[in-house]
Formats: structure tokens, sequence, C-alpha cells
């Protein structure tokens, strides 16, 4: 069977259907190129036989062909995540073990049709974001061997990006499923904690890990991410999940400031991140990024070395049988006294809200991914020093419970990928997507090694449990009783018009002054402006309920099709309104009154 | 002026009114009353000058009598709480400081009428359940001189069951606001960590310690807890609060197996228990209590001591300033690191796990607040073991995040006052009212010092959990669509019809037939019959946003007075529509047709 390039959701569809491929026959050519791949990208392969029980057992409960999400997908797993049937090392040979289960994550995926092809490569212990901390070898970037993978999920993203597998989970503390994402021109989820399950992980530094996904396009990723995500009861770090949208128009990036960007003397990648700003066609903002790089700096100087530490004591593992860089970020530990965590925590809650104001400012951040890749001789010069550069723009987002998305973001001229990373509110992970795709298409990267590759549309979002509510008076931004909306944690997503058939008058007698809408198919009517805003079903209903007559709320048809419920007004209380229609909207006639 | 026993908010309101004292003669009279006191109820006296300025100030801006929620309401702060212009001691007086600005809490009651009359005492730093820990002396029980107060807001709890203030503000890390609530047989508001700010108060435990409210009774509480919560900003731990409903009827409450209740051979307190539990009138469901003790050791054996010492340092507390029992205490915080630290955070949230399990079961917990009090003496001799006992039912809920609400619960024959605790989920503060006032009313125990004192009824409720709605056409109960109300768990709570001024179409092309309802004051109208169903806010938002146009939600003007959300048509959709007002309703149509 001959294999794209890299293996995309799409071509691993078309593979199996029309003259139709097999799974057996499209793992077996995915394990020739495994075969003949660097051995330092994957620990443990999957054994044939058990490749082969697999995909048998897909093949009885699921018979057709991209019948499942995930049909028959070859996927790679770090080797911090539990497969049942392959010992799981944490890239430690002294610490592996045979687990009898799946983790969580990885028992989602098989049941929406993956099949792991094997655990791959990481810095031991997932503490380092480079990739050259491994007894099993420094995996390398797929563009130029002198140059470090990046890490700690460093095979897994070498593993996508050289079309060894689909799609691959990494594990993201600092940055770890972002870095090598990047330096091997891939896109790389980091959802908001909590938002996928860490049960049947190997924790690194538990009250901050959170599993992350590599794909070769956003699309894939979401369609891998919505199989991942769910709520876990038997993890104590699983949230229950509650989307936040996004503005679809109007969106406000937040971007560092000139003097704030540090690219370590690389001017290219300056200009690929000016590049990536402009790309996204939104409203710029630039934000103080002092703040985040504090937090940054706390998970890094401050006492989370200690949870790391914490882990190892948890796991049993001796301290002889680690890696001696790794051994050597683990020793900063035992300087932090319980005295010094809790100061560090209350720092941190202090630092949250700082930080909250920056966010306030701007819907999403744009970052880039990292300064730069380093070789593998710069790396193990400096182990420690290259390192921390590496999460300049990383760390800080674990900490402060925030969303990811990093996507590929162009090429030097020595053909370096680099990479910008899209940062969100908690559990905007669904809603990134749309901006995040945008990116990388108009980056014109590729994915992977194929850099040709076009990054194909996002699948149609999932339903939430969110509802929409058009306001077109009062309750718009900047209005009187727009915080109503606001103290219901309302979010707006949209500014539209309705269609041609709305009236729109002046209700007498009301305070705050209030417009009365009504819809006039027979005629008289035009196009009035209007925002659509979002709210959770509860808040929704609150707010409906304390909506006073004569307005209440039914369906308003948008010019841009479909329609959302919004506020209508009785028609007996506008009978001998002043109609102002003709203005197009409540702003205009405020602006005249 | 002649004083009642106690101040609660009504009485202090009936002084005011009609005949009308004045808050200068009313604060003098408290004065004298808090001369002939125990001097170790009060650390620190509102001096004369600025009592009268503070009154003044009242009288300018709010002129009127009982023109604010809490107009010239005598209160107490505990001193751990600024208020500008009165040392902060928290009973060390080598750490004494003179604050600047009031605290976020006592600024809110300012502004909404209070006076402060003066500083109480506390277990210092707040470190203890029991008011003996504090170098201005212990605070008593207000039944027998012989028993300790409770702590640590001892001055605070005293002061008001006393009748020297008609609330006080006490703070509540393990127990704090509730322990010597029970003692001294008043009502003891523990909010959901958050609610209120901490901004101005002197951190114990930080990431656990909150501002509580000690009242008369639950009403009075209630009141004082509306002015005093609120989100902010400039608070690292404040909150944004979404109430939390408790069921209105149906409720089922949690509470101890008969194994578990540990009342150290008080059996008088034991029957009391058991006395409440009958009291709820609700139903019972045992709950397994082993959870919620383990996360209470690790509040108490575990690194959370070394968070009281961080706030120590940070304060800048010398070691030799500090209590003897106290520091005897803190001497615990050396013994722990980093590494222990994140273990027991990560048990912890383990822990959640399984006590949330136990949650599910119950919509609240039914406890008693402590097993009983202790004779000082009692205490001193033993003073870790002592207290320990005194927190067995408080200590696990700020680590978990709960609201608690502690009332009396009746007296021994040796006129011992005992108290249970509701306890529910976050932000349930609001909804724990119904049931707290209802035992305390009867538990007929009076409230402080005035055994004969009736709690009176809670004011009108902020948090409506359940939204009524008025269906008039395919959701009446047996007609077509009446299954959509059913399956959002809607109650029917009511039968009635419209004012006189309402007509109902038939609405064309419509799969089932369904009526349209349109309000026409100006004449042709008749009243309609209708129905009124209960449903959640969250029920009745996706309920609202699943109605397809021309049909939509406004107020529903009913007969018998008042106004109900209900369905209403668009005007435009029932130009051509058959007319059936005057069969007055839609099942007299659908009889007939």
């Amino acid at each position: 069977m001959q294999l794209p390039k890299v293996l995309d959701l799409a071509a691993i569809r078309s593979l199996y259907a029309g003259d139709g491929g097999t799974p057996h026959e499209l793992i077996a050519a995915v394990g020739e190129r495994i075969d003949a791949a660097d051995p330092a990208i994957f620990i443990t392969r999957t054994p044939a036989a058990m490749l082969t029980a697999a995909i048998d057992a897909l093949l009885v409960r699921a018979p057709e062909p991209n019948s499942l999400p995930l049909w028959g997908v070859p996927c790679a797993v770090k080797d911090n995540i539990d497969v049942a049937g392959l010992p799981t090392t944490c890239a430690c040979p002294d610490f592996a073990r045979n687990p009898e289960h799946d983790a969580a994550v990885v028992a989602r995926l098989v049941a929406a049709g993956a099949i792991v092809v094997g655990k791959t490569n990481l810095d031991q212990f997932a503490t380092g974001l480079n990739g050259t901390r491994s007894p099993y070898g420094a995996p390398r970037c797929v563009f130029d061997r002198n140059y470090i993978s990046g890490g700690s999920s460093s095979g897994s993203a070498v593993a996508v990006a050289s079309g060894l597998a689909s799609f691959a989970l990494g594990t993201d503390t600092a940055g770890s499923g972002r870095v090598p994402a990047m330096i091997n021109n891939i896109v790389g989820i980091k959802p908001t904690p909590g938002l996928i399950s860490n049960r049947g992980m190997v924790p690194a530094c538990e009250s901050l890990d959170c599993v992350s996904i590599f794909a070769i396009s956003v699309s894939d990723g979401a369609v891998v991410r919505r199989v991942a995500e769910g709520y876990d009861a038997a993890d104590p770090w699983s949230r229950r999940v509650t989307p936040s949208p996004l503005p679809r128009t109007g969106m406000r990036v937040g971007v560092l400031a000139r003097a704030e960007r540090e690219f370590l003397g690389h001017e290219e990648h300056a200009a690929l991140y000016d590049e990536a700003i402009q790309n996204t066609g939104a409203e710029i903002v630039e934000i103080d990024y002092a703040p985040f790089r504090e937090v940054a700096a706390l998970l890094y100087d401050g006492p989370w070395v200690a949870e790391r530490q914490a882990a190892l004591d948890e796991l049993g593992v001796p301290a002889a049988a680690v890696e001696p860089t790794v051994a050597r970020v683990l020793a900063g530990a035992a300087r932090f006294s319980a005295v010094d965590s809790f100061k560090a925590f209350h720092r941190l809650e202090q630092l949250r809200r700082v930080c909250e104001a920056q966010l306030a400012s701007a819907d999403v951040l744009l970052l880039p991914t990292a300064p730069c890749g380093f070789t593998v001789e710069a790396m193990l010069a400096e182990p420690m020093a290259r390192n921390s550069e590496l999460g300049l723009y990383t760390n800080f987002c674990n900490l402060l419970g925030l969303a990811a998305l990093a996507v590929p973001a162009g090429f030097t001229r020595a053909g370096l990928a680099f990479g910008v990373t899209l940062v969100g509110p908690a559990f905007s992970d669904e809603a990134l997507g749309a901006l995040a795709h945008r990116l990388h298409l108009l980056a014109a990267s590729g994915s992977g090694i194929d850099r040709r590759f076009v990054p194909p549309p996002l699948p149609a979002s999932t339903a939430t449990d969110r509802i929409e509510i058009a306001v077109v008076g009062a309750h718009l931004s900047g209005m009187p009783l727009n915080h109503e909306l606001q103290a219901l944690d309302a979010q707006l997503v949209g500014r539209g018009r309705t269609t041609e058939d709305y009236r729109l008058f002046v209700l007498p007698d009301t305070q705050p002054r209030k417009p009365g809408l009504t819809r006039s198919p027979g005629g008289g009517g035009s196009s009035i402006e209007l925002e659509i805003w979002s709210l959770s079903a509860a808040a929704f209903g609150r707010f409906v309920s304390a909506i006073r007559s004569p307005l209440g709320i039914g369906k308003v048809k948008l010019a841009s099709g479909g329609e959302v419920d919004g506020f209508l007004c009785e028609a007996w209380a506008v009978e001998h309104a002043r109609e102002i229609t003709e203005l197009g909207g409540w702003r205009a006639f405020c602006a005249l009154a």
C-alpha cells in the first residue's frame, strides 16, 4: 500500500474507502515505515500479533470502513501513558511496568477505532522541553538531524510529523505538547487542564499535567480531542466542562509588545511572528507579558519541582535510576519547605488576578510557541539554560488553567520550522480551532515533512449547552443594561443584522430607554442591527425570566441565515410608539438623540 | 433607652421607628452594656468621638430611620479584620498595626448603615477553636462562666449572644465561625470560600480563610450576608457566584450513621442531634463520614499548618511574640517539606472525589456543630486534644469549598447550648437558609441569652431556583406537547386565567395544532385559561430556546394579580388566523373540534 507523506485523517479515510485498502494492509505499511525510521522515536513497538488482534477486534465490532471517527487510524502514545500489553517506561528502564488497563484516554481512542502502533520516546518522566533526556536516545527534528526534536513528547511529535502515525498522544505540563509541535511543523493541542482524563498517565507534576494531542491539522486534532475528552470521576483532576465560546467576529487578539519579543537573536522567527499576527485579520492588542513571565518563573524556580519529586517518591523510583540532567532538576526539590510552597501558592493567586486583567483586554493570546530551536550540541552544552529558553512562552498556561493550541507558522530560509500558539480561557479548546485553522492555512507551511499539505476545514462544531440570544437595544455592548448580561457570564459571540422584515420602535415610558422589535413579513420592515451573546441555559433562563412586559423572547431571523433567540415586543405596546426602523438600529437612534 | 436582651434587627428597627430613638442614644446604651460586660470580650472599643462621627456621617447620608438595610445597627468586628482608626491586633500585642482602610467587608457593612462598636477578642491569629488562647483573656460561655466561649471568634460570638452587638464578623478556617455560635446559642454563617472578600483580613491559613457572620437569627444573618457578599477583584481568593439552589420540596438530608456519632459521652447532645434530624421533616440519608474525617485530619495533621506559619512570616511576626499554645501549633510547620505538601494536595483531590460521591446522595448534610463544649479548666489541661475534638464536625468544610450554617438546637438540663450545622454545596449559602430557619424555630432555643426569642421568618429569597411558566395550548396537561415539560422535570404548580385583555387564535399550519395568545389592552380581549408549571432555570432556558417562531415567551398578566412568564405569539402570525377568544381557552376549542 502506498502511503502519503503524512497520515492525515482524510488520507486514511480515502485509503479505506472506494477501492478499499484494509487496516491490516495500512498498519503493515506504517510498520515498514517505522522499521526504516530513527529507532530513537519509539521505545516500544506494538508486536505484530497484538496489532493483528486489535485490528481483528475492530473489524468484528465495526466491519464497515470509516464507520467510527478513528476507524483503523494509526496512532502513537507517549511512553508515560498506559497501553495494556505494552510496558510503560517513562524513558526510565528501571521504572518499567506492565499496565493491565489502557489509560482512560487510550481506551476512548481505541473505542473510536484507533490502532496504537507503539509507545514513543520522551524526556524521562516528562521532565524537559528538548528531547535529549532519554536513555533511549534523542529523536531529532524532522528537518535537520543536527537539531533537537523538542520535548518532552519528542517521539510522539516526530512520529506524526514524519508520517509514522496519524496522530499521537503527548503530555504537557510546561510546554511538552507544544514545543515539539513547533519544531516538527505540526499541530499541538494543549487542552484545558481536566478536559482529558489523566487516569493511566504517569504523573510528572500532577496538579498541572495534561494529556496533549499532536495532529497533522487543527481539524484532525479537533476530531481526536472530541473523542479523547470527557469527565472522568475516577481522575481527581478531571473537570466537568462548560465550553467557553469566543467571539466569531470582532475577535481581539493579544500579542507581545515589541519590547517583550524575545527570539534570542533569530530575526526570521521575529518576522514570522509578525506575519502570524497579520494573518489573524483581527483587532490586535498589545498585552503586558511580565505577569505571565512571573507565573512561568514560579513553575521553574519555585516549589513545583517538589511536586515532580513527590510523584517519583509515590512511584517508588530510586534516585539512582534517574537520568543525570533530570536528577539535577529534581535535586532542586529539597530546597523547598511546606512554608515556601504556601508562599508560592499565594503569590500565584495574586498573579492570577493580574493575568486575568491582561486577558480581559483580549479574547485570546497569540504567542510564539518557542523563541527558536537548538542544535543537539548547543542543548547538551547547557541543558538547563537552553531548556528554560524553550519554555519562555509556554510555562504559564497550566498554572493559570488555560487552553492552548500550537500551529505551524512558516519556515526559516534554512528550512527550520517556526510556530505560534493561541492561548484561550479555560474550556475554549473547541472555540480556539477557527482562528488556529486560519493561521495554519495562511502560513502555508504544510504539515510535518509534507510542506505542500493543505489543512482541511474544521469539522462542524459540537453542540454546547450554551444558548445564544440576540439583543437590539439597552443590552448592546456599552449600553446601560449590558451589565446584566455580563453578570450572567454571557459572552459576545457575534454582531449582525436581522432579515429585512423587522420594525423597530422607541418604547414609551421606559427607564433606561428601550426599543421594541417586531417582525413584519407583510412589508414596511428593514434590517436591524443586533449583537449575539451566549449564555449557559440556566443563565439564559434567569435572564428571560427577568425581562419585563411588553418585551419577551422569540425567534429572530438573521440576515446571515438561520434564526436565534432574541428580544421581541408585544404588538399592542408599539401601536402609538415612535418608529425608528429607517435608522437601522438602536445605536443610530442613541447617537441622534 | 431600654434595650432588649438580644439586639436582633427587628428590635433595632422598631427602636428607631415610630417614637424614634436615635442611633446616638442606642449606641450609647449599647456602650453602657459593654462597660458592664466581661472586659475579655473586646480588645478595642470604638472611642466615643469616633462613634459620634460615624453616626453623624450616617445621618447626613441617610437621614431617614431604617432607610438602609443596617441603618444604625451596632456590630462588632473580630480583631483580625481591619477597621480604619482602630488597631488590628490579632490578639498579639506585638503585632498590632493601625490600618488606613476598612476591610472590604467592613466597608460594605458601614455603607449599609452599620456602626462598629469595637474589635473583639480571638484565639491569637485565629489559631484555635476554643477562645482561651489570647493574652487579652478568655471570653466565657454566656451560660456558664466555667465554660469556654469557643473560638477562635470568641469575643464576636459572646458579644452577639449577650446583646452587645446585633451581629458580628468572625473568621472561619476550621470552624471558628461555628463552634462559638453553638456554645453561645446563636447563628453562625460560614460562607462558601470566596463569597465574602477577605481583603483587609489578616490571613490565618490563607487558602482556607472565610469571613463569617454571627447573628441572632438565620433571617438577620441573611440580611447581613447579602450586604457583605460580592466579588472583589482585588482579593485573589474572591469568587464570582453562581447561586446553587436546593430543592424546595423533597429535600434529602445526609446525617451521621449511628456508629459515627461521637459526642464524647454527652448523651443529651446525642438526643438533641436526633431531635434536630426529626425536625428537618425531610428524607434522611445516612452518609459515610469517614472521608470527611480524613479531610479534616489533613488540615490538622497535614502541611496546612505551614500555611499558618507562612502567613506569620509574611506578616513579620517574631516567634517570641506568639502565645505559647499557638506557638506549639505552629512548631508543627517545620516538619513538612514542599514534597510533603504536594503529596497532601494530591490526597485531598482524591478525597474530594470520595466526598463528592457521598454528597451526591443528599442535598445537604446535617451535623452536630461540635460534640460538646468544655470547661476552661479541661481545655487548658489538654489544649491540643480538646481543641481537635471541638473541630470534629467542622474541619473539612473549607478544604472542600462548602457552605455551612450553624443554628441553635436546644439545651442540656444543665443549661448548656447544643447546635447543629447544615453543610451544603458551594454557593448554596442563600438556599441553606430555609431549612436552617426551620431547625432554629423548631428547636425553640431562643437566641443567645434570650431563651424566649422567636426567630423571625426569612427575608424574601434573592436566589430563585425555579421559574414558573404559563402555558395555554399544546403544553397543557394531557395535551400533545405536555411531555416536553415532563421531560424537563417541570411541576404543575397552578391553574388560572389571564386578565380580561388577551386574545387567542388558532395558528395555521402547525402540527400538533397550537394556539397563539396576544395581549390587547385596547379592547376585544377576554380572560384565557392557563396552567402554571415550574422548572429549574436551566430547564426553563432550554425550554424557551426550543420554542419555534412565531411563538415566544413574554410576561402574561394573571387574573389573580401579578404576572408570570408565558407563551405569547407574534402579531403578524395571527393577522389572518381564526380567533377563538370567545371560547375562553384552548381546551374548549379542542373539545369542539
